[in-house]
């Protein structure tokens, strides 16, 4: 079980992926194996390293997280594997053009750090003046399959409310921006979007809609996941979907905004914030799951979204790390139900 | 005589254009009027601007004059003409990726005045190390026809003996980098590369020897055009090639580098720098050809390449730029003699 063979793609299965950053990175690979109509709908927020430095500078939607996803479908093993069977060079091509919009500039000067699709992406996006017209022309110049959309239209920002920094355990305070709340040592209750109610991307909504299947998560779990069901208009097509709405909860807690979280504490933080959202499965690793009362609570967790608790063998070799492949059999079996 | 039709494809023709900057983006668009076989052969000694803050940051090839290149054969109107008539949708995002690589970032930060394809090719050559298999790719993925190469491997630097700078006008003094000649208050008199005989590219030396038509110029005439007779290798296969080789010179002097130079001396200068460097035509506007005496002189500056002087009306709307369909038409007719 170690090596499982992805499953077969599906034919005219078409699904949506929610998230942020490399969890969304391993749940599109995943979802590839599935079907090569994916649309990735990806949290706007960042204000750290790369993505901050060109978002203040320019103004605009922070990239990165863009960029993850753009390289995660342009070099998904399968797209790559399809390719190679007609056309091997091109897939190295492609495979190249990957690692190209990863690298990051080195040295100590004015690019340092910034990854080359970050500044291809912020050039097309300053260029046409609209991020999803941008993300459009980059698929469509690699030659992607499926799309890249962001669940908002404008840069937004992330506030959480903070306990355990004051002498006073019970005193919340407001901390701002991404890397703040993602690496504060107190623990965070609750958080908000700026604006409050975002303009959702409607091309992402329409996606959301028309989805055979949704996943969300896995990711960080305040900046990258929860977001997504802040965001007004995104929340009401995630609750009108027909799709299978699958919740990938993370295989451990972050260092930072869920140091010692549980996994039913994962859920119940989600919940906080969804509303009355429904979803179908609420999938976890095999190794997470208790025994006995403490799997009843987890299961009771799950019912706070009518959702049936999953589990399966679905840690990577890295650290805390999805494996895509074993991702793509858990829900292949999920949709083959 | 203002709007001349085009001159047809000529089948399997192969054509190199060498220069830099302006001057070749206008040679490139003439050429791919004849065919879709151009290879442009680019001077890499620039210090401005966006490129000389590359160099500086990156300590590599600078990336503007290669653009620009990129960018006239990608947008060439022969090469849209061809494409709309088959796929209009392809033809329109051609045109938008070579407006998006020209497109210069705005505000006041670190990006502030990059091209966004001085970028993506200065990151595609970090990454690679190889500064041509860079180019190539770049070429690949936008499905340019023809390549772009530079002249060396490595940077250079440009360097210029200018007189006129002190009170004894026979004093000669040392000046150096590509903007500084360019902007001398003095008289270029001669000028050298750092490395003093770089590596020539292979590759442009081989698409030299192999083509049916070269041309040199128009173009800054220190340092965009001098410079291509300044490496050796690249100075022996213009000698070798059976290729027509075809020099056009300027319309106009150019304020700094060659202020005041009439066509005849941007002839004596060049062929200073080029040894007994043979050329078929040297191409000269109509408008800067004198008559009598004057004329005559010119002649016997042509002679200097063993050249035979050619006039024809050259001249574009803008200020002192070769017209590319005036260029291609005369391109046409000296092929069919």
């Amino acid at each position: 079980m170690n090596a499982p063979a992805p499953p077969p793609v599906r034919d005219g299965l078409t699904a949506v992926a929610l998230g942020g950053g490399h969890g969304l990175y391993n749940t599109l690979t995943a979802l590839r194996y599935l079907t090569p109509q994916v649309t990735a709908v990806v949290t706007v927020a960042d204000d750290g390293g790369s993505s901050g430095r060109l978002r203040r500078e320019l103004g605009r939607t922070p990239p990165g997280d863009l960029r993850m996803a753009l390289a995660a479908l342009l070099s998904a093993p399968a797209a790559l594997d399809e390719l190679r069977a007609t056309d091997p060079s091109s897939a190295e091509r492609r495979a190249t053009w990957a690692a190209i919009l990863q690298h990051r500039f080195g040295g100590s000067g004015a690019l340092a750090g910034h990854p080359v699709g970050n500044l291809l992406l912020s050039g097309v996006d300053e260029y046409t003046g609209d991020v999803v017209a941008a993300l459009d022309a980059v698929v469509d110049l690699f030659g992607i399959d499926g799309r890249v959309l962001p669940m908002a239209t404008e840069p937004l920002v992330i506030e959480a409310d903070v306990t355990g920094l004051e002498e006073d355990p019970r005193m919340s305070r407001v901390i701002r921006g991404q890397v703040a709340v993602a690496t504060t040592p107190g623990v965070v209750r609750r958080v908000r979007l700026t604006p409050a109610a975002p303009v959702a991307c409607p091309d992402a909504v329409a996606a959301i809609g028309a989805a055979d299947v949704v996943t969300l998560g896995p990711g960080s779990w305040f900046s990258s996941v929860i977001p997504h069901v802040l965001v007004p208009e995104q929340l009401a097509a995630l609750t009108r979907t027909r799709a299978r709405k699958i919740l990938f909860v993370n295989l451990a807690a972050e260092p930072g905004e869920t140091t010692g979280f549980s996994v039913e504490r994962h859920l119940h933080v989600l919940s906080a914030h969804a509303g009355a959202l429904q979803i179908d499965d609420v999938v976890v690793d095999a190794a997470s799951v208790p025994a006995g009362r403490e799997r009843e609570h987890l299961e009771r967790a799950a019912r706070l979204f009518g959702a049936q608790l999953r589990s399966a063998d679905l840690a990577g070799d890295g650290l805390h790390v999805h494996d895509p492949v074993k991702t793509a059999v858990t829900l292949d079996r999920l949709l083959e139900e």
